[in-house]
C-alpha cells in the first residue's frame, strides 16, 4: 500500500446505477417483465413439471455461504480468468439461448456484440432466430452450441459453418433427448410469433414451428432434432472439429468423467436452468462431486441459476472454473437491447470484482482456495 | 442412430393436451373440484389428523433429486415394465379406492376401463360402489384390493367373488385396523350420499353407513370389519389362494421381510395416502431401507403421494418396482369420467418416457441404476 | 380373532364428535378463543421472548415420524399405563397449570374432577385459584406442584397440607428461577383480575398480585419465590415426604441423572411450554438423550407441546413413560368447563388408543419398541 | 438460601418496561422507524445484495438452541464479565456504527454516554458524525474504531488522536476493503443529509460525500479508504499503540489464528451485520470453529444479529467471550436518545442475568459450559 497518497481508487463500485440501470442484474427483471409479452416473459423464466428443480437452482445457490480472507493485500483484484485455456475479462460466458429476437428486436446480433464489448464468449444457439453468420459478425469470441440433428448431414452443415464464420468454440447440449415439459407454454398456449424464426434450419420456421402443438412450437420438432445421442457421436463430433468442445448438461460425475476421457475440454454442470428434467439436482449440489471426480481431466463450468457476482465467486469456490449465465442476459437485453446487456455484463464484472475484494482474492484462480459451508 | 433420415420423431410428447385435458396430472384437481361436492372433495384429498404425514408424502418425493445420465444412445424409451411378473404398459397400478361413484356415475368401471385400455392393472376396493363382478367385467387387468372381515367366511367369499369375476391379484391391506381421523369428514359431517353403496357386502349401505355417525358413516363399521389381523392370518391368505398376493401398508423393513418371508409376492410401501397413522413417515423416506431389506424376496411396490412421472422416475430410482397412484386417477375420473382417466394414464405414461429420456434411460428397469440424492 | 362372529367392534372410535364437541384436541382452541378476554387467551398461549421454544415445541413433535408395525393381532389396544408404579387410563397426566378460574369460573375443582373421571392424575399448582384442600377433594389422584418459596418453613407447610389434603405425589418444579420474560404479558398490561387470587399462599391476591407491575403481576413475586434453589434442597424434600417426587423442568442429561442418584421417581422433560427460557431446545429433541442417559433410574415423562394422541405415541415410541397436557386441558375447561375437560380427556384417550392400533401395539409399554425417524 | 426470610428479591426482572420504554429490544425497531425517515431507516437495517446473510445471522442464532442446568444454587446471576482482561457490567459492547446524528440530534454522545452509564465499552467509529475527542469525553469506556486510510499518516494521526482522547482500545475493521452493494441505499439515491458529516477526517462531509453517486455518498469514498490492507499493517498496527487491539471482520479460522499470533487482544467474528460480502456464513454458524482454533491465543467476540440477552447467552455458550450489539441501540437511539439508550442497555442487562438464571449459571464466564444444540 502506497503510503501518503491519495490516487483514485481502483477498487471503488463501478457506477452503472448512475447510468439509469438497475443496481443488480436481478433488478433487470422488473423491466424485461414489463417489456414483453406474459407468454414470451413465461417462455423466458419458466421451467418443467412443478418448477422444483428451478427453485432448487437458487437454493442451493443461496445456502453456499463462502468464507471470507482478510488481510491479504489485495488492493484491486483482477476479473480476469482463463476459459478454455484462452484469457477473458471475467470467468463468464453468456449461455446459449433461443429465439433472442423475442425479447427484442436487435435479438442475438445486440447481445453477441455486447458480449464482445465485455470481453466475454457468448454462446449461439442452435435455435437462434438470426443465423449463425451474422451472430458470429456481431460478436467477438462466438461460441457454437449444437443441437443434435437426425441427419448428421446437417450437424457437419452446422458446424462448418460455424467454423467458417469464426465460432471459437463448440458447444454440444446433451440434456435435450426430448424437450422438458414446459407447463406454463403449454397453458399460455405459447407459439413463436411470425417475425422470430429458426434461423440456422432450412426452412426456417415454415419447416418447424407450425408442425408443434400449442405450447411447443416454439421448440424443435423431433423429426429434425435426435434423441438417441450416444458416446460414439461425441468422439465423431471431438474427432471431427479441431475447436475446443463443450459439453453441457452433465450433472453425474461419471458422465463428466466419460467426458474428459474423451477430450472435450470442459463440461458445463448444468440443468438447462431448471427447463429439462424436473426432479434433476440443483447444479451447485453436485459440483462438487464432478469437480472432485474429474480432476484435471477437463475444465467444469456452472449453469443454472447464476444471478450476480457473488453467484460466479461460490460456483468458483466450490471448483468451478467460471459460469454461463443465462435468464438475467435476456432481462438485460429485454430492458435496454445491447445497451443494457453491455450494463448487465459490467455490473455483473464489479459484483464479482467487489466479491473477490471482499473475499480477499487477488483474481478468480483464488477463489477456489476460500471455504465454503452449506446451510446458514 | 440414422443417419441422414428424417423419420417422424417418435420421443415427441404425447400432444395429450391438445385434446383439452389438463397438461399435468396435478391440474385436473381443479376441474375435479369444480365437479364433486366441497364434502366430497374434502373425502377424497384429506388426511388424518394435523396433515402432517398427507405433506410430507410430497415435501419426501419433492425432495428427491434423480441425477440423470447422458449420452446413452436411447433413442424411444420404453415404459413397459412388469409387475408381479408380469408385463405392464407401465410400472404403475391404478391404486384401490373406495366409493368411485362419488366422484363421477361411472363409477369403478368406468376407471377400470380406462386402466385396462391404457394396459395397467386397476385395484378393485372391496369399499367399491359397484359389484366386483361388473368392475372386473369393465377391465382388464383387475386386482383385488381385500379388508379383511371380522367374519373369515365373508372373507372367503369376496376371495371366491373376485377369483370368478377373473381378478388376477389380491392386495390385502393391513394398515386400517382401525380408521384413521379424517378431521376434515368430521368437521363436514360427511356421510354417503343415497346412490353410493357398498356393492360388494351384503346388504351394501343400509347395513353399514347408516349405523355410523356424522364423518364416520363412509368407511366400514367396525362391527363388520377386523382390526386384528395377524401374520397367522396373512398365511392362511396365502395358503387359500393360488392368485399373486399384494401386501399394502407397510412401512416398518422388519414387516417387509416377514410378509416376504411368508411368501406374498409384493409388499406395497403406502401410509394410505396419509390417511391412517397421522405421524407415519413419508413412504420414500422409508423406501430404500424397505427395499435394501427385502432384497429379493418380494417386489416392493411404492404408494402415497405420486403426483406425476417424474414421481415414478423417484421411487424406482429408490428402489421401486413400480407405483400405484391414487388421488390423480380420482380427479381424472370426475373431470372426465373415462376419457378422462384415460387422459391421465396416457399423460403419465408420456411424463414417464420423457423422465426416462432426460435421464438416458432405456426403460424403467434401468432406472434402478440412477443415483439419487436428498436435498435441494 | 373369532372366526364367523359380528361383535360390537370395540375399536371403533369414541364418538366424542357426536356430543357436539370438537373432534380433535386442537381444535378446542378456537371455543376457548371466544371465551375468554383476549389478554387471558395470550397469558395461557404465549411464551418467552421472541417464542422460538414454544414454536421449536411443535416442530420437534411433527418431525418425529413413527413407524407402524402391522399384523400384530392387536384386536383394542388397552391405553392403560402406570405412572410412579401406579395404574392409570393412559400414560398421561393434567399438567401444573395457574389460575385456572382465569378461563372458567368453575376453575381447578372442575378439571381436577374430569382427570379424576377420565383416571388420570390432576396435577395441582401452587399457583391455583383454589385452595388445595378443595382441589383434592374434587379430584382423585392428585399431585401437588410446588414452587419454592424463599421461606422453608412455608414449603413445609404447603408440603403438609398436600399431603394431609390426600395428594398423591409430589411435582417440584425446577426452570423458574426466574420468570420467562412473557412479552404478551408485558404488551398486554395483563394483571389477574379480582376474582383471581393465589389461593394456596398465605394472603393470597393482596400479598403478591398488587406489588407486581403491569405484565408481571400475574406471576409470583420473587419476594416469595425462591431462585436460588439447589441440590441439597431437593435431598432435603426426597427426605422430608414419603410421596412420590417428580422433578419438571429438566433437559440436560446431566442433571436427569443427578436427580434419579437422589432417589426422585421421574423427572419431567419440560421447557415450561416454551414459557420460561427462549432458545431452550424442543422437549421431544432431548428426550432420547434423557431417557438413555437415564436408564432405569427413574421414569421419565415429556411435557411442553403434546396436543394429541399422536404426540402420546411420538413420546412413547421416543422413551418416554408418558406426558403431561396442559394448554388443550385449559382450552377444554375454558370452552366446556368440568364437561369440556371430560370431553378432551375422552378425545385424547380415543386418539391414542388409535395411534396404538394403528401402530400395532397393545398397550402404551409396546410403543417404546416402535422406530421413529427425523424429518419428513 | 436463607431459611424463613423474605428478603427483596434480587432476581425479579428490572421493570424497565414501567418507564415506558418497549419491553424488548426488538421492539424498539417499530418507534425507530416512525422517529427517522425511510431512506434512514434502510440505511441503518439494510444488508448487502439480496441479504442473504442479514437473514442468515437471525436464523442462524435462532436455531442455537441452550440446555439450560438446573439446581445449581444460584441466587442472583452477576452479569459481569471481562473483556480485554478489564472488568464490564456485562460482556457486551456497542457495535461501531457510523453517522448517529442520521437517527437522533445528540449522535455518538448520547450513545457513548449510555453505554459509559451502563458500564460497557462504547465503539466510537471512524465515520462517526461527532469528533473523536467530543465522543470520548461524553462516554466512559470509549473504543476507537478504524477504518485504514490510504495515507498512513492520517491512520497515525487518528491512532494519537484517539489515545490523546482517551480511547482505552482500537478495533480495526477488516471486512471493507470494499463497500457491500446495499441496494437499498441505491434503489433510495440515499446521500447523507447536509447536518451530517464525516466529523472525523480532514474537510469532513465536503470532501468525501459529495463525490459520491447516489446510494454510496454515505459511505467512505475508496479515494481516501485503503482497500490493500494487509498483515504487514496490522503488525504495524500492533507496534504503532500500546492500547489493547481488536479485529472485526474475521469468519475464517485461519485468519483469527493468525491475527492471534500477531498479537492482538480480540478478534470479532463477525459479518459486518451482512451489509459486506453478501453469502458470507452466520456469525453463530462459524463462531465455534473460531473458538476452537483460536484456544487461548485471544479472545473471540461475536458481531451481526444480537437482538437480545439469550444471543447473548447463545453466543457465550458457543464459546465467545462476549458480544458487540449494533442496530438495536440505534433503534433506541432513535426512539428515545440517551435515556432509550440507556433503557435498552438496562433491558439487555436485564434479558441476559434471567437468561443465565434460566440456565443456571452465576455469571457470563459459567455459560461457556453449557451444551448447545443446533436445529429444533
Amino acid at each position: 500500500m502506497a503510503d501518503g497518497e491519495l490516487p483514485d481508487n481502483p477498487a471503488r463500485p463501478v457506477a452503472v446505477d448512475v447510468a439509469g440501470w438497475p443496481p443488480s442484474l436481478a433488478d433487470f427483471a422488473e423491466p424485461a417483465r414489463s417489456a414483453v409479452p406474459p407468454e414470451v416473459w413465461d417462455f423466458i423464466n419458466g421451467g418443467s413439471g412443478t418448477e422444483t428443480t428451478l427453485t432448487a437452482n437458487r437454493t442451493a445457490l443461496d445456502r453456499v455461504a463462502v468464507l471470507p480472507r482478510v488481510l491479504t493485500g489485495v488492493d484491486r483484484p483482477r476479473t480476469e480468468a482463463s476459459l478454455l485455456d484462452r484469457p477473458q475479462a471475467m470467468p463468464v460466458a453468456v449461455a446459449p439461448m433461443a429465439y433472442q429476437r423475442l425479447v427484442h428486436p436487435d435479438g442475438e446480433p445486440a447481445l453477441a456484440a455486447a458480449a464482445g464489448a465485455a470481453g466475454v464468449p457468448y454462446v449461439a444457439s442452435t435455435l437462434s432466430s438470426t443465423p449463425i453468420e451474422e451472430v458470429a459478425a456481431a460478436g467477438d469470441q462466438v461460441w457454437f452450441q449444437l443441437y443434435w440433428l437426425r441427419d448428421r448431414g446437417m450437424v457437419a452443415d452446422l458446424l462448418d459453418r460455424a467454423q467458417a464464420a469464426g465460432c471459437s468454440a463448440l458447444m454440444v447440449t446433451v440434456d435435450v433427448p426430448v424437450l422438458g415439459r414446459r407447463l406454463r407454454d403449454v397453458r399460455n398456449g405459447f407459439a413463436l410469433p411470425p417475425h422470430v424464426t429458426t434461423a440456422n434450419l432450412p426452412g426456417g420456421r415454415d419447416d418447424l414451428a407450425h408442425q408443434g402443438t400449442p405450447g411447443v412450437s416454439a421448440v424443435p420438432s423431433g423429426a429434425v432434432f435426435a434423441p438417441a445421442l450416444g458416446w460414439a457421436d461425441l468422439e465423431w463430433l471431438r474427432g471431427r472439429t479441431p475447436l475446443p468442445l463443450l459439453v453441457k448438461g452433465v450433472l453425474d460425475p461419471r458422465d463428466a468423467v466419460r467426458a474428459a476421457e474423451i477430450g472435450v475440454d470442459a463440461v458445463v454442470v448444468s440443468n438447462h436452468g431448471g427447463r429439462q428434467l424436473d426432479g434433476a439436482p440443483a447444479t451447485a449440489t453436485v459440483l462438487p462431486e464432478v469437480v472432485a471426480a474429474v480432476g484435471n481431466g477437463c475444465e467444469v463450468l456452472l449453469d443454472s441459476g447464476v444471478r450476480g457476482g457473488v453467484d460466479v465467486l461460490r460456483a468458483l469456490a466450490l471448483g468451478a472454473a467460471g459460469v454461463l449465465v443465462g435468464r438475467p442476459m435476456l432481462w438485460a437485453l429485454a430492458a435496454g437491447g445491447r445497451a443494457g446487456a453491455e450494463a448487465a455484463l459490467a455490473l455483473l464484472a464489479a459484483e464479482l470484482r467487489d466479491a473477490l475484494a471482499l473475499t480477499g482474492c487477488a483474481d478468480p484462480a483464488e477463489a477456489r482456495h476460500l471455504r465454503t459451508m452449506t446451510g446458514s
